[in-house]
């Protein structure tokens, strides 16, 4: 029961839908001829069509009663956009050259974040192929991409996504991703893919149109919740859980790492998240190939990545958000909004030990404790980093870490990250001290939702930024002042940086010491005053001290 | 830091008020004189008093941004209703007799689920200390108390409470409670009190003038969810903490039953039923008394009763609806609503062997998968009934289950509870048959609450019941209706009942198969057209076969 389109042999195409608001579902195809076919209702709201003559490249609508065209909810590709209609993809198609590639380790991970948009100046996947040797020999062992799935317009984080299944049709749709995924899997790095299941988009998003997809018992930072445990749940779960293990089996993604799985509101016996778990497990043992799951969660709820023996729902590995926060505020002197929770060398010394600085402990931003210890967890399963792009995003003017504490300062934080026993995050960038902002920026074409976005932003800006106005997030220079500069890896200073990324890396690959994955053979002191670390590792030969100041 | 009126000595009095939304609080004392007294501002948005001249038995308001007269959140008593003043209550006045009382194992338990209005013609606590020898002779280990805090009116079910520290004044208030409980341990009695977590009733709940004890990030049936994980929510959390050591201490209470866990929406790191459970744990081993935790739990999710360490919650034990469900459906033919899940021999063995007929299954009543297994769950954790005050008074006429099967299918019922390995639960007057209703009733003042609560009370029988109309919640002839007949315990067919459930119950205790709470040496089969069930239990020694139809 695949949603979607699924091309079969001799130009056939079954296509299924969940729409159980609807009385009435039929095919409307808009190229390469105009026709309506009917579909037949099936049990539990779905509707289903076997089309002869449906080639591969086919754009169509569904046409819900009788009167609304909407584009599928599980399309694969919107080359027109987020309201145009969707197009037939046959992944059988593409000719993939991959097959010894077993994908990559937890323990092995050095991930490189990125946006497409802004990671060249194309923009595009295929403009990216050319600098994955360029990461290779940095030392990364996967990418991240921020998310792909179809969003409006052409300029986006990707969080405003509202067709999880497609890919944006500006960045190169479908073909274009899987010839990326190709080529980084032929140069032996694996890809990370950012999938937001906790919401979608504003704009573009018809799956109210459709069935409930969505609850109002729980409110989110964007409007109502996904219906993850109420009634109809089942087929919303089955909608989310095909889009993973689409990406995985017709992209050949190795990591989903998913957005804010705190905003996944769900307090059913069995959550969503377990069964994700599950479901991925099954496909990595079934394919022989590792395929993980890592997540972004506000909650320091070591259940997130607990298995599901000790009560836990499983993932792999989560984002430590204190790690990040710690290090920041030492190095920055900041402590505004939450990070007015941070700032004490101790709190840095904990998240090295435990992964969490906040185990059920007062935060004052918070007003309220918060998280649980983690200590349990062995390190693989932290994520760590000192700036991404929320962290660089979220700021007002988006700057990155580089242009707030300066070069001596980021080479600092990047041993603090690098020589850490968690998986190490980097920022586009950041290898070579970018100094260009990643600030927030969208491409929306409805006029209220633009002004909205412009006030949400400066109304977000109060608590942060004492003045100043945001740049425009609608605005293209925006979008355009957060490309990265390649000439300046040629420049004297930074490729004094990227030298130095580059060593940090090899030492991590090359220490016995710090390749390992361990917290526990790890001991720090810090002196508060001074702002001084120390950093014990061991194993049984040797050790390693880290002294940062 | 105890919250409400503390007596102290030499006619003290040190008020504890959370009132964070508040520029300015004082104490209005109204009795025995009328005075007011500022209170002290302390840190998150308590307020503080140490009072001369202020003895047990003087009434108060806090008077709020000089405006607003307001009951004590914290109120141990409400002697004129909801509306009206607070009283100080001196616990220590009280002379206990219970003090080899060390309480009542979980395994141990008969419960018997009575309302003090009904149970007796007065309505009170002292009026059911008499009655106390005839249940002790029958077999209960304990009885269950609906709630008691104070609601509005005279006759509620208690689910309406709106002081949760407060011991209803027409039940005969805090004095009556201790006498009850007291006269209970005199007769080897364990209480259970039945407490509301999840929300306040609609009539004088004035927790919204003092703080954000509620959160518009969930909804529940009851509108707005309890405040257990935002910011100010550990304020929250030891209100209600408190509230649980405060029957524990203050009214040598042994089991809390927690009404609707499910509605106690809490995604924190670190669960408030957690935090109660360990309190409770640690209060329970401090005062060498066994004082435990029983859920109300809509989500057969086996967390909820899972110790901690393997990702639970750590309440001792859970009611298991699919019980009642599978043996109700069985036994009426009902399928209408949520019975429509059940109806099949086979779902009331899996509740024998397992606890939960639904361990993640699709309901078609809910329309979605539901539950977990609990397989792994001693039987102990599992209280058992073939009716509670839940299934007799939902019901539009309130019906018990003799009144709808009849006098032999109330003795197969009977048989199918207490011969389980399970903690049984009997509901006031089963034991002799009672045939009068249990219907919904309430006692607002607030016309147009009245007036909703009449229009809810037709609206939700639409599914139930095709025609008829509910019987009017308001009026005390509703009340009266479901007062029992204690003459009828001297009636011969009541008395054989009587004698029938006091056979089981001997059975019970008597049979060494019978006596264990043990679902694994179990075993059960069904056939469904002839609705027999047959039931293996054994141990070492002996088996013990039970055959149903």
């Amino acid at each position: 029961m695949q949603l979607g389109a699924t091309c079969l042999e001799g130009g056939r195409c079954e296509f299924l839908v969940w729409a159980p608001s609807c009385r009435e579902v039929s095919l409307h195809q808009v190229a390469p001829r105009d026709r309506i076919l009917p579909m037949e209702r099936q049990p539990r709201g779905y509707w289903r069509l076997m089309a002869e003559d449906m080639p591969p490249g086919a754009r169509y609508f569904y046409r819900l009663d009788g009167e609304r065209d909407r584009p599928d909810p599980a399309s694969h590709y919107q080359p027109e956009g987020v309201h145009g209609p969707s197009q037939i993809v046959d992944h059988q198609r593409f000719s993939w050259s991959d097959q010894g590639w077993r994908g990559c380790a937890l323990a092995d991970l050095v991930i490189y974040e990125l946006h497409v948009g802004a990671f060249t100046n194309a923009g595009t996947f295929d403009a990216m192929i050319e600098r994955l040797p360029v990461l290779r020999e940095l030392g990364i062992t996967a990418i991240e991409l921020m998310p792909v799935a179809q969003f409006p317009g052409e300029r986006n984080w990707g969080y405003d996504g509202v067709q999880p299944f497609a890919v944006q049709h500006s960045y190169g749709g479908p073909e274009g991703l899987k010839r990326l995924v190709d080529a980084c899997h032929r140069e032996g790095l694996a890809v990370v893919l950012d999938v937001v299941y906790n919401h979608l988009g504003p704009e573009g998003n018809y799956l109210w149109d459709f069935g409930p997809y969505f609850t109002d018992r729980y409110r989110t930072p964007w409007g109502d919740a996904i219906n993850f445990d109420g009634a109809c749940s089942d087929e919303v779960r089955r909608y989310f859980l095909q889009n993973a293990l689409h990406w995985f089996r017709n992209y050949h993604i190795d990591v989903l790492r998913l957005d804010a799985v705190h905003a996944i509101r769900d307090f059913s016996a069995t959550t969503f998240l377990q069964e994700l778990a599950e479901q991925t497990r099954e496909f990595s043992l079934g394919n022989q190939r590792t395929c993980l799951l890592i997540a972004e969660s506000d909650l320091n709820d070591p259940r997130v990545i607990r298995p599901a023996e000790l009560g836990g729902y499983g993932l792999d590995a989560q984002w430590s958000d204190d790690f990040h926060h710690a290090l920041h505020c030492l190095i920055t002197g900041e402590a505004l909004g939450y990070y007015g929770d941070f700032g004490n060398v101790g709190d840095l010394v904990k998240t090295y030990r435990e992964g969490f600085a906040y185990a059920w402990r007062y935060s004052s931003f918070r007003k309220c404790r918060h998280g649980a210890s983690a200590a349990d967890r062995p390190a693989q399963q932290f994520v760590v980093c000192s700036q991404n792009h929320d962290q660089v995003g979220n700021r007002m003017n988006g700057e990155r870490l580089i242009a707030l504490a300066g070069f001596e300062a980021a080479k600092l934080a990047a041993a603090a990250v690098l020589l850490s026993p968690y998986v190490p995050l980097l920022f586009m960038g950041e290898e070579y001290g970018e100094e260009n902002p990643f600030p927030y920026f969208v491409s929306f074409e409805d006029a209220e939702l633009i002004a909205a976005v412009r006030r949400g932003r400066k109304e977000e800006f109060e608590d942060f930024h004492a003045a100043g106005e945001p740049p425009d997030p609608q605005s293209p220079r925006t979008f355009a002042a957060a490309r990265l500069d390649w000439s300046k890896r040629d420049q004297p200073r930074h490729r004094a940086m990227l030298a130095f990324y580059r060593e940090l890396l090899r030492l991590r690959r090359a220490n016995p010491v710090l390749a390992r994955r361990d917290n526990n053979q790890l001991e720090g002191w810090g002196l508060e005053d001074e702002k001084l670390l120390w950093l014990r590792r061991w194993n049984e030969q040797a050790e390693v001290w880290i002294l940062a100041n």
